[in-house]
């Protein structure tokens, strides 16, 4: 973790033992609904971490060895991923996990290929105590509220569970509804016969299409949801003058232009509904998904090969904020993997859009040297109060508390230059402070601690 | 202000003092023309500058509210901003006003809701006094020249009433003919029938109109004007084989290719009529105009939001140096908003070509952290001497001395950097920092002292 | 040169004078062949090194005037360059040119105006030493390797004078073959047949033009090469279902579209290659060449008229990736004028395919500044093992010993400021600085020593 001196460390003092609000991330609800144990080891911090495995596979292990896509004996894969920790050497993962085996285990021995098993050994009983359980876990990481990342489709029954029981934990849902808007998903047809199934609202006319969407926004918000999340290639939002029409095309025929101008249509339906229902929009822009199709087709997405391409929120999202972007109650949290437009587009937008926040740095930009570029290139114009504070999105659940006090630590240092540069004075420092570790996420997605 | 320490401020102290030497911008040259104490505190701080009142209408604060587009009480306007001033904590804003309240008005108490009547008061007293007048201002601020910037059918008499009076304060037109160049201005085809009354030419011949062009540009340059202006926002120039026949098509018909393609024309036009009259010429690219069609239809242009978007210099510009680029008596000065072509464009296209200059960090990136990463990105490339000194930029008259402030500040930890890390020595850096204050921006102008 | 402190100099002293590995650039292998000595000061230090005219171009000197494309009196082009030292204050043509004055010719006298006859004199007075031949600057600088850049029709007969003489100098050769690959290459049908004439094999079929590639392939590795090398303006690759029939096609009527395609489809046909024959493959990608018509026309290309343009590495390289990127045994190095695609696209594909190296920061961005972002970028995505170590790419050879000292110099700021920043500690940042000095470079080209 980022060493910090002087006024860094007074101001990460400060807010270091803040709760952790985690308004986006994806952790499976089932861990707290069921609170099981976790499996063993490489289940915990190999198998499941796109960043552990994605660099091991460029210097030449294959997945299959690291039991992803493939069963392997855990012992085993824990030791290649011993054996090439070096390769972390400078990356946030061995941060990351570095926090976790110190911190949070309790591991002081050095990670290499002669300490593997020992440690695998050592982790292995931890796992099996019931302080180490998810719901224990959440407790003891001062969690006040995480959220997952849920299809449209889902029934939220692990989310159920959880609120019925008498643990007091606060998992709340987030709405995805890509499946279900993009033309271009996976068994379009098919999903929005399930919508209808699950509504019971037909959805074979666009405005009982658009019924069913109202339908399950309202049951998601009934479950705790404040905000919607979408994830695009490309941005692009056009409003469309005849829905009806394109809708019912697409429906049976997509092809990508079509599938492309009525999911940015969509887009649009759904900013409209977050400033009816008051729902938070998250867009994540901007990730070339499954680049890698031979991964793809044998061990699915999500697997290392998604890749950013340099994309244009200006005029791509000119359609949606002039439909709805000068009302100061809708909330829209941009997320970026082009950190040209940091500067270039999204600090002069959410300087200007009453409805826009920037999401912090997100995914290969969520590191010490990440952040300090986002700061330094978002706060001149856009300020602070139109940042939305920090997201660990991870499904690695051990790694929330690391996640956060990577940002925190990069927080203190940002924070402590600006003082030094004298651009504003240390309580100033310190207020700023609070609002970025916890205050604003808070404030962005609507959650009253 | 940028707190600065050992070297740095001692090169700083050499060239604070400095005359202010501003070859671009956009005050009024009413205000010296007619010398008229300013009105009061919100507006001369709040109401006409874009900075401000486009974070504040991110925050929800309505444009009406602040006097923008409507009229509104100013002490109401001037309590509004005071209320809101810590939007702007990590802001050049902050820098600049916190600059002009201290050392231009003296006014010693912090700013915040409850002081905001307090202030707003002693700001009021003071624009009462002579000393408060533009011209004393002028005059107090060391301004060597202020170029202001305007339209080429403007009659310039209020420049000329400055020139003819007593005061010898020298303030220069600058000559923008876009809205007579580009056929997609709001009313074209009157803005060539006024061409042809101001110029007693016929502009309804291709030759009339480069003729009437000419003329005005004499004009200008008889007026003081060393140099010219363009705003675009794609970075587009073409030599049209005919451009007779394009041009009695635009000038009844236009549509937007055939806008970009004459404009583009015209732009390499305007780059030979450079070269022979020997005015510098000024490009400035990439800014997207009135994104946000509600507050562009309800309260005009200009009014925070012009975003940047990603523009290309290489190809855009290839076909105007290729006809003029090689002649190292003509300067063309180009100023970006996509700080991605720093490096990548600029430089490489500066150290190369006789015409160019790096202009100045602009607009969102005018401020302490943007003028590093322009040093940082420009000088390994292009050198010193293919930069174009700063410019200001502003219609904030009282900021003037603030933003120079803010650049020799600026300067003065780039050069103590650079020595510190070996790249010269301290000699070198004094005589640079001299370089970057004043002489760059004179010799890029033709401007002598 | 950089000046270092701390921890930075303790670390730049453990790898300052480790061998040079040199596995990219454009010397010419006659220097070595022959072994004369070097014509004068102007043939050493300004003709042929387009930085240095391109600079003096930029600020009004003609090229005629610098001997580039004209014959001029060296000493007269010495003077010239001397009289604008000052220009390059700031640029790695300082650092570099001063450290060829310093450490390898000795000359204490600063550079100028003055000077320069001084100078002149006493660098024409090493020249005649027998010290200062090819052979012997080559063992005094301690190069482990050279390489090369030849075309593929090249016969190498000085790599062969070379290898068969008594001097133990190891220069190989790299394989370019774009002049027989890029239908828009001048004379490309020329080419075709002077292709066939080398190789005994008719390149009027598909199969046998990939016949005679092979055989070309196979000539270079028994010459000693072990790696190729591209150059492309735009990236990108495609795989052609009947390449037969395109072939055919852009033999005799190639068309820029065409062209693009044909060389797309070779460059991934070159990369399978590789895979057949284990030689690592170089992509240089995104370079605008001669973009100044006159200067091509009349001094010819590489005369500083090279301009970077934005690039799309993400789905420019996915067809080349996706027949072969999978194979761990085969090495692809991207190397990027675009800075931008460092974090965004370059980090990302380095850190997933197996085959990808990440070069090191290339033309422009060979410099500290450039060394320094290039770090920041890539590192926390792509780590240490997917960067390809250092090349100087220089066709400047008394260059070499300053570019591999800047280049370790950097490396040893960026690792101090690691262990500073807590990222790992020194021992960790010793391994990393040989790895980035020497071994990195050694195994992305198959370099044993």
């Amino acid at each position: 973790m980022q060493a910090l001196k002087g006024l860094a460390e007074a101001l990460y003092d400060d807010i270091r033992t803040l709760p952790i609000v985690s308004p986006h991330g994806h952790c499976d609800p089932a861990w707290f609904a069921l609170d099981e144990p976790f499996a063993n080891p490489a289940e915990l911090l190999v198998i499941p971490d796109h960043y552990v495995f994605r660099m091991l596979y460029s210097q030449g292990v294959a997945l299959s060895d690291l039991g992803v896509g493939a069963d392997a004996d855990p012992r085993a894969v824990f030791r290649r991923f011993a054996k090439n920790w070096h390769l972390f050497l400078g990356t946030p993962s061995r941060a990351w996990i570095g926090h976790v085996l110190t911190e949070t285990l309790g591991i002081e021995t050095p990670l290499n290929a002669e300490t593997a098993d020992s440690i695998y050994d050592q982790i292995a009983a931890r796992l099996a105590e019931d302080a180490f359980r998810p719901r224990a876990l959440f407790d003891h990481f001062r969690i006040e509220v995480l959220a997952t990342t849920d299809g449209a489709l889902d029934d939220l029954s692990h989310h159920a569970l959880v609120s019925d029981c008498d643990w007091n934990g606060r998992i709340i849902p987030t709405f995805r509804p890509d499946a279900v808007l993009d033309p271009s998903a996976r068994s379009f047809a098919g999903n929005l016969d399930a919508l209808a199934d699950i509504t019971g609202i037909a959805t074979d006319s666009y405005s009982g299409y658009l019924d069913a969407l109202r339908t399950r926004r309202a049951f998601f918000r009934e479950m705790g949801a404040t905000a919607t999340d979408h994830a695009t290639e490309v941005i692009h939002t056009e409003w469309l003058d005849d829905p009806e029409a394109l809708f019912q095309h697409v429906r049976k025929t997509p092809n990508p232009d079509d599938a492309r101008r009525f999911y940015g249509h969509m887009l649009i339906e759904m900013a409209q509904m977050s400033v009816e229902d008051g729902m938070t929009m998250q867009i994540h822009g901007g990730a070339r998904r499954n680049t890698n199709h031979r991964v793809f087709t044998s061990v699915g997405p999500d697997k290392g090969a998604d890749i950013p391409i340099a994309v244009d929120w200006v005029r791509g999202l000119e359609p949606l904020l002039n439909r709805v972007g000068n009302n100061p109650d809708l909330t829209v949290i941009l997320f970026t993997l082009d950190e040209t437009t940091y500067a270039r587009e999204l600090a002069p937008m959410a300087g200007h859009w009453p409805c826009l926040r920037i999401g912090p740095p997100w995914w290969f930009h969520d590191s010490a040297a990440g952040i300090g570029r986002y700061f330094d290139q978002v706060v001149e114009t856009a300020g602070y109060w139109n940042l939305a504070g920090f997201n660990d999105d991870t499904r690695a659940f051990m790694s929330i508390p690391a996640r956060h006090d990577l940002w925190r630590r990069a927080v203190a240092v940002h924070l402590s230059e600006q003082v030094n540069n004298g651009a504003f004075n240390r309580s100033d420092a310190e207020m700023l402070a609070r609002l970025l570790a916890t205050d604003l996420a808070r404030d962005a997605y609507g959650l009253t601690p």
